[in-house]
């Protein structure tokens, strides 16, 4: 959004540019809590000012160290709270003397507790930071992670930047989704963990993102929805400039019970979500792994509007299931059209009566076709509407010497294939310490990433490339009901 | 089984153990086809004689190659025919000269191809065996991998035997599932690619294995079934005696299509199968990847038979979806006994009052519980029938120079937990290149490794742990209804 008529976007964007931060409650101990925070700001080269705040230390990570917010020299525009609970008070306090605008609360051990004590400690702290006019994240939760301003809450995340938006409120799930999908090359531009939601709620974040410009993809993860009718709203018009993906957490009877004791929020019941999710528009998660194969999905496909699917490159009983995973999935998995079979067999391909789709590509009496004959005939036919292709065990193997990129290009013909839907199946092995470094394991690893620099997405199973795409077209019919 | 009444027993039995093979067509490349087999033969170290035949070849890897069977100076058991379809009837003269008594035809391209000439063939090829008394194995199928016999139809499998036995309609789907299979600790006994099964089919190797000492869970992957009633009734005897997990391929439109391309098989509804297989005992896996989830779960657990779970290990938002996931599979996350409640009051637990099941381990207070602690007590407690504990992401570090095998028997008390199912999740990562070697891949390496050596199966998601484990309940409760 050009920004200016939105509250919520204008002030997120002022939240997430802060010019320095102060890590209340920083230690010397690197990869979690204080020090973990210190250590990341530092990983991802924070630009602005960058302040510990710890009384016993006069330097941390090799910044000056200070006792409190009020001995800082400069401006604090951010603070990041890892104080005890009781604490908090006293350090709002002292935020608002210093002109602070923002108090990341990674500060646990309240209402999430289910204890009264901590339940009143959590209001009172919400009142006292609108009295001072300062606005809260979390509290219980891990906050913002931006690489391209330099902020992040854990070492190793990647530092690239990219175009998923993240509104989680767990911080460990933030950091298996950021994790994992990279791991699929989805990369971020803006993540918000923000736990247990006393202020900044999801709505507003979802906001943001909607009108961000450097997020194409949103990716959430929700116990319990602060505002039920503005999330929907907001959801709605999310979904309507740009894919919005969600797990629910917390649908079950002892997944509501966690969920309280987790992020204090109050599930709803699963079918009443789903109803939710799909009138607004957005597309429903069923699992983390589901979440990371659509946002993937998302990131990287056009826009797949077409149920008839071509399948490609399983030998025998691996084409078989495949087709099975994909009707099961909704998709239709066609017979080649009699003009595609004609064009068969004028292209000389020795099998033309026995191939069928899905295509068992162990099937052969001489060298008349390939692969990548297939999937381009398919690519340039309209009967196909979207593409997978298999990579079974060790099927593949490029010359020494032949990048795999260049070797998948020529192998899948894919600049003919380039304006279809095309989507590819890459087992995870789990591999035991012995095989780590097998062949195996290192082709599949290098074709990860050479489809991940090609931009096709992959996926571990059929299922669940195949389901994700019948949800990928479930989005795009709610989009534009008449086509 | 004693032996001695059972027709296919004894015959297999027979057929399992030749004292020599002939590989027909056998050629100098390694890898596939007739080379591959003559080369998996020498790497297993078949003790028997073994005679490549190639007319074109007098040495092939090391070992005298001879014109044809009849040129051979000693008896020959077992033949491999890699020769085309049409060479086959004279090579069974030739067999039958020989006096071999079983052919396994790797030969394809014959009734899967659809075309009537190699229906035909097919046929007159079977008649041709039964005249001379001869056994068929396939045609278009890989045969037998039966690792202390020495037989194997890839260089690659392991050497290694073990208890579980696969029959299995397709040769690279029984290459997933022995290589995948391995991968999670679970090794073969005897393992069965059948393919057209014109001659001996799926009953005759379940019959087999259901009576075989070496087996304690089968494995099945089937595309169609050649006799029926026959099948069921194997089926049914075959699962009081132990645990059947069977993967059916073609159950949908485009799946039966492809099946009939792939062996020949007519594939029935996908409803039919199911309620055929669970009437008879057995159990049904919905993909490869559950195939091989059920059988970690019967080849390392003890009997599961009721379906209330305590789960651990997950952090927050993990503990919410694990609750979640659990419920969806059926089985049911209790909450904490009081007197459970109680004891961790006792055990001097601070956060008694805040812990419930699942687990979320990163509440702390302080030092005074541990997921050893918690796994220990649930394990003793009556309550709770099955455990599941989670790893995420990079949660684990042994100290350096301690064996993972010891650091998780202690982290998890594994001694006080022996009696009670146990179940854990390690996830995948799908790395690309630069991350194969990471931390965090070489840590999940190390623990897979060290659970596999500690008898404890894993699954990639909790999902997967828990329809695993919900499968195997309905396995045990339609052995004992009456529990």
């Amino acid at each position: 959004m050009a920004g200016g008529c939105n509250v919520s976007f204008d002030l997120i964007e002022e939240i997430i540019h802060p010019r320095s931060i102060a890590v209340v409650g920083a230690t010397l101990a690197r990869g979690f809590g204080g020090g973990g925070f210190v250590e990341s700001l530092l990983e991802f080269d924070f630009k602005g000012g960058l302040y510990p705040i710890n009384p016993k230390h006069s330097e941390i990570m090799g910044l000056a160290a200070y006792p409190s917010l009020k001995e800082i020299p400069e401006p604090v525009d951010y603070v990041i709270s890892c104080v005890p609970a009781v604490a908090v008070p006293a350090l709002l306090e002292d935020a608002a003397n210093k002109g602070v605008k923002t108090v990341h609360l990674f500060t646990a051990r309240l209402s999430e507790t289910g204890r009264p004590e901590a339940v009143d400690l959590e209001q009172s702290i919400l009142k006292l930071a609108q009295g001072h006019g300062i606005r809260l994240i979390g509290p219980n939760c891990m906050g913002i992670y931006y690489p391209l301003w330099g902020m992040a809450f854990h070492a190793d995340f990647p530092k690239e930047s990219g175009a998923a938006g993240l509104v989680c409120q767990s911080g460990m799930i933030s950091r298996e989704i950021i994790q994992g999908s990279a791991q699929r090359g989805v990369y971020f531009s803006k993540c918000f963990s923000y736990g247990n939601a006393v202020d900044l709620n999801e709505s507003d974040f979802l906001e943001y993102l909607a009108h961000d410009r450097d997020t194409r993809v949103i990716m959430m993860y929700i116990e319990g929805v602060r505002q039920g009718r503005k999330f929907f709203d907001t959801l709605k018009r999310a979904a309507a400039l740009k894919p919005v993906v969600i797990l629910k957490g917390g649908m079950a009877e002892a997944g509501a019970r966690a969920t309280a004791s987790h992020t204090a929020s109050l599930a709803g019941s699963y079918q009443t979500w789903k109803a939710m999710v799909d009138q607004a528009g957005a597309v429903s998660a069923d699992s983390l792994e589901e979440l990371i194969d659509l946002a993937a999905s998302f990131y990287f496909l056009p826009p797949v509007k077409g149920r008839r699917v071509g399948v490609i490159g399983g030998t025998g009983g691996s084409s078989v299931l495949a087709a099975d995973k994909c009707e099961q999935a909704g998709l239709e998995v066609i017979p080649f059209p009699p003009e595609f079979r004609e064009k068969l067999k004028t292209q000389g391909v020795s099998v033309w009566d026995w191939l069928s789709n899905p295509v068992d590509s162990s099937i052969r009496e001489d060298d008349s076709f390939s692969i990548g004959l297939l999937l381009e005939m398919m690519a340039q036919d309209s009967h196909f509407d979207l593409l997978i292709t298999m990579t079974g065990m060790g099927r593949f193997g490029a010359e020494p010497g032949v990048a795999y990129e260049d070797y998948l290009k020529q192998q899948y013909r894919l600049d003919a294939c380039k304006d279809k839907p095309f989507l590819t199946v890459v087992p995870d092995r789990s591999p035991g310490i012995k095989d780590l470094n097998n062949r195996t394991s290192k082709v599949t690893a290098e074709v990860r990433t050479a489809l991940i620099n090609l931009k096709i997405p992959f996926y571990p199973t059929i299922a669940r490339a195949a389901f994700a795409a019948a949800k990928m077209i479930g989005y795009y019919r709610r989009l534009e009901p008449d086509d």
